[in-house]
């Protein structure tokens, strides 16, 4: 039996610290512009969901998972649970509003 | 009140459109990893799970997310929705296994 931390694993493992970096830096991003549009709905009185919006990012990551060989109901359950973390930053955004 | 896809709304959801893309080419490539990890670990017969990795990873997540000014346990969130996916693509590959 191979030990675990084997060259072969250790590559892989790098590999994947790099992605994993490389999202955690674009989750960043993308929160800061979800709080931008946070607060910019908030002051323009806009609903703070908008369904058709969100039907079309559905799909749209739907088919970019599919070229990406990816199965598209992982990138709608990846977007589910990004956007349950907007709302939850939304909700602090509100509670935070004199 | 504005209109809800006016100009400023727009604009920010083209950022996280881009965003998004980016981060499903991303996360194929690391599935795409996790693929080749799960059918080395299988074919040197090393365990599926490594707590001492897992628990590495999860610490330089949080880390990271704080450099990133994400929240940490965001992070930690994240790596366990991920993880779990990986879990599920492995028994996929074992139990399609001979």
């Amino acid at each position: 039996m191979a030990h675990a931390t084997d060259e072969t694993l250790t590559d892989f493992r790098r590999s994947i610290d790099n992605i994993d970096a490389a999202l955690i830096y674009l989750l960043a991003e993308r929160f800061k512009i979800t709080q931008k549009v946070g607060l910019y709905k908030m002051t323009h009185q806009l609903p703070p969901a908008d369904p058709e919006r969100e039907a079309e990012q559905i799909a749209r990551l739907r088919e970019l998972a599919r070229q990406a060989s990816l199965e598209p109901e992982f990138a709608e359950k990846f977007l589910s649970f990004i956007v349950q973390e907007v709302i939850r930053n939304h909700e602090k955004i509100r509670d935070a509003a004199p």
